[in-house]
């Protein structure tokens, strides 16, 4: 039997322990995606207590807790930070196979020095521990720690990216952190806050915006803008994959519609949103950037928890999924106009993975190998099994050796583990094949797939 | 090599053998769900022969014989249960990789001490040994002999009851044999013979239905006399889950429609069951019961079949899934009113658990922990790889360790054993986990979650 | 750790080395779908070099060639045969975990004796090794060499089948070739071309064709003389199943239409196909041939390369799946008519795996043993993981040993080692259950269903 999480875990084969150790533990980190705060990163913010950088703003958590019978007052209530700590530590013994057992364990571990288990009896003594070492933690010493060469933040094309221009000129910060251009908010003409948000996108772009032209005006600046200060990549939010291609007037009457405030039905949505993510697409291509495609959740589908709680509070599902339909769409109208950028995908159904994996074959360039990507397994994928089925599926579809790898797509910076248990998986996998007689004992070609899954092929792909 | 299903059948690590053998093997069973005739238990009915009680009403073998070429004659014919027999045990051999190779032998072994192969040779050995033992055998000693402590059958609402009377009040038998609702009759608008159904309840419920108020009442009164002689669960079963919103006013036009006798729409029909599931789950949520969802099924596809053998012949398969839009529904509508009742949700189409498993942590409440569960791998979902899969995905998404656990489904006595095959792959995965260092080896923990699964939880759950 | 590719390459334990050594490597090949062209066994085809053999028409190698960013020049374009080489051979060693990887290398070793590994450093070595040995290489060689007794060629209604002719006649050649017979284009009537097609098959057929009526007279023509030179086969490509039933009148109208050069709409094509489909069978279930369905499958989703590189050229992908309404109805309808063909279903979504598995045995028959039956993994599924997954939902669902097993589904002569591929994938599956307890060490009933699935079922299935 293996000790619990120890130096080889999830590393079962000899192999397996070569390719982790030797290659794979300590490439730096990419981590092109996530939500951390770039204020937080320049101000060096500091935590109190383990439960405000654990239970403060991680949804993954809240989920176990509320699949424990917690109620809300130790979840995003006002019972106390060590209450809060009790129950989820109470629930953490019974989350057995998920994910967040081992993120948990591998985070006290690295950053706490922990190599105990945390349930409701260790509670006390795990939060004594952490927050003494908290005191003397921050946002900066965390990630210097991790060996973080690059973080790709997420961010509103109406940001000022003040902390990011600041963080370019410290100097004492190594770690290179650029903003990601995510226009959502623009794109969702049937949400609610819809025309707010263009009122707030015409000033911060001293662009009024009248039209779906000067809207475009006003994105095309602030991407301008982004590129400026180092953009590399955007981000597209999406229920549902959207390919309904509408003529100029059409869409025209649609924003006309909109920006008088009238409802807009869900397929002028579509058209609208397919011409702006075609918009953007083509802008991204121009400047290199990367267009993430993030699409097939079904967001707060608890009305009552919503109204309470508001979005990314832990209420979103696996939505219906039609990207069979449209996916194809998207990527043939680019390429037909030789304006397809570098393109990542993500479904949250992974019984997408297959289709994706095809799809990706069908649109390639020769810009970078592999220009076409299915992104790493996301969120709810986010676990081992999810992350086998994804690199089995790509492995067998496409060539593994040019994907981009792990990203965080995480709220938190102790979430940088989450690399060190992608590349566990990743080989234990690879190393499974070769122990296996699937694939020769070569380790210069072993030694270039692995360190480029997790690290050289994103720092080639986004131009770090 | 390990010997054909010898006791650590499934158990390939020590951890497994001993989370199986000292944890889950000697725990009672609580068969939640199933489909055995309360009448035979109370008259403690005899079998005849192997034929009567394996091949009587099972269509599980009688898939197996017809994949197998094997004429009608032999499966629901008039041949004799000699001659079937010999045909199933000739197919038998066939089965490779099939639960029921699994099954079969489990039942031999169990109840029959037979520890050898069952195939075309050595079926005339099997058949006299297992008549030989049928003789000393009867419904209620196979139970006692299961260690099976509480059995939910499933029952109409216009059932009398009777021999879940007589069963609470004959104290010489200790397993507890509580009915199930199971309105789908009245739900089923659009299906033949609902009108001759609504007359019956009518009848039995001394409420003349001549409106959807009138039939809610029916309902409500049998639901009170169902609780009142021990109902704990209540189970729909639906082709598709629906949610389809409608007024009092269309819901009045559309039961008026059918009363008459005409024809009702799909649209009609969606529109009625959703008002009436509502409702029931409402009535649930007050006695304390819960709901169980078994959908996603076609039923009787072979229309010459169904015309000549009728339903429930082993001729369905999975169906058109579109859960996705209409269980959120369902959930939504009940918690937004705060009557969501506990719920156990099943799909017969696999690719449907992570959605299922996504949707549980966005509906959960404070009653029980794991208030909204995933069913375990049902029907076709029912085997080895089947539970893998619906086990893993859970442990992924949600809690395992709140699991209500397994149910057998099943129409025969003999099938008790399938509760031993469920503890087997859960404790070999279980086991799998802590000998892999990803669980602690805590034995407090994992007996508290293993006998959980296997008992506890259920127990807890249906308030037993 | 296991040498790559070695003897017991795939075969990790004693008893699956046992099933495949002894009893599944030497059992002739039945290829009984496969793309390769008659005119070239009949010639005995030559091949000038490696280039030409593998990268000629292999849209498989094309897209790993793609997903390596390399440029069409040197994959459709006017690079050099070495260049060409030397570009696959630098993509593949990135294709680790990609069946590519494995057949290109049991070819190597299989045709040419090369135990080494491929890659852009060793290429060279390669190219060398390769074009001497294609020197001593034919079609009729490869073939013979590679113990295949059948090969059902992919043929159109209007081929002469001249060269199936000769093949029949020439003595010398011990293997069957034998056509099937695949109408799509008389049943594409959405698709360019199909009016000439029309016109081409009213001469071959010697029957004008202005009606339905008349084209099924051409094609009755067609199967009759398809029958007289041994086919035993036919094979429908569908992008989805359809079932649309329409009337008479409707039909006519569609055909007239489509006869007039008017534009089809889909549901008009869905139901001209559905009929036609329909008709086919029944003529199929009249001569006693295997009805292939094919299905599921986004054909040139990339119109720039479409307009380029034309159709099957590598950027397709899987589609749209809505088979769980449609292929129930189509079995339905020949079922109740007592014409429903033996028939083997093929989807490109391996998530319908389960829901195919379901419906074979809704409508098995007494002709044969397993007569409807899931077809092995195919396309993007044809690797080891989809055959695995599609080997396992057919036993859990079906009887695996009943199975007609593998075919190649290749344009290449050097494919054959695919079924070595497969057959280790199946040898290993059976003897891990057996070294795992959960299937009896009897070697009796193994072999039965070992060389079943290799070669006896096809055998009896296609009556061969």
């Amino acid at each position: 039997m293996k000790k619990f999480m120890d130096k080889d875990f999830l590393l079962s084969t000899k192999t397996a322990q070569k390719l982790y150790h030797e290659m794979a533990a300590d490439m730096p980190i990419i981590d092109y995606h996530c939500h951390v705060n770039p204020k937080e990163i320049f101000e060096d913010k500091k935590f109190s207590n383990i439960t405000e950088i654990w239970l403060g703003g991680d949804h993954y958590k809240w989920r176990i807790m509320r699949s424990n019978g917690v109620d809300e007052k130790y979840i995003t209530g006002n019972a106390s930070d060590r209450e809060k700590f009790q129950k989820f530590a109470e629930a953490l013994s019974k989350a057995i196979g998920n994910p967040m057992y081992h993120w948990c364990h591998l985070e006290l571990k690295k950053y706490f020095g922990y190599e105990g288990t945390l349930n409701g009896e260790t509670a006390e003594q795990v939060w004594n521990l952490c927050n003494e070492k908290l005191a003397n933690m921050s946002a900066r010493s965390i990630i210097e720690q991790s060996g973080v060469a690059f973080i790709g933040t997420t961010d509103d094309p109406i940001d000022n990216l003040e902390w990011h221009i600041k963080l370019k000129e410290d100097e004492s910060f190594k770690t290179i952190v650029a903003p990601s251009f995510r226009p959502d908010k623009a794109l969702n003409i049937d949400k609610a806050g819809w025309l707010e948000y263009i009122t707030k996108l015409s000033l911060v772009s001293e662009t009024p915006i009248v039209s779906v032209a000067t809207l475009k005006e006003a994105l095309t600046k602030r991407i301008e803008f982004f590129n400026s200060v180092g953009c590399k990549a955007s981000d597209h939010g999406l229920d549902y994959m959207v390919y309904s291609p509408a003529s100029k007037e059409e869409l025209d009457y649609i924003m006309a519609k909109a920006l008088s405030g009238e409802k807009i039905t869900k397929d002028e949505a579509d058209k609208f949103k397919t011409d702006l993510l075609l918009f953007c697409a083509k802008e991204y291509a121009y400047y290199g950037w990367v267009l993430q495609l993030h699409y097939n959740c079904l967001r707060n589908p608890n009305t009552k928890m919503f109204q309470t709680l508001g979005a990314d509070t832990g209420f979103d599902c696996i939505g219906p999924n039609n990207s069979c339909h449209s996916l194809p769409g998207i990527l043939n109208a680019l390429y037909s106009e030789d304006s397809l950028p570098k393109t990542i995908i993500y479904s949250l159904d992974a019984t997408d993975n297959a289709f994706i994996d095809t799809i990706l074959g069908a649109f390639q360039g020769t810009e970078v190998a592999g220009k076409i990507q299915h992104g790493s397994a996301w969120w709810f994928n986010d676990n081992k099994q999810g992350m086998i089925d994804q690199l089995t599926s790509l492995a067998n579809l496409s060539l593994l050796g040019n994907f981009v790898g792990m990203l965080t797509d995480s709220r938190s910076f102790l979430s940088y583990t989450r690399h060190e248990y992608f590349r566990r998986i990743l080989c234990e996998l690879i190393g499974g094949w070769v122990e296996n007689g699937e694939y020769p004992e070569d380790y210069k070609s072993l030694e270039e797939i692995v360190k480029g899954i997790c690290y050289n092929n994103a720092k080639n792909y986004f131009g770090i």
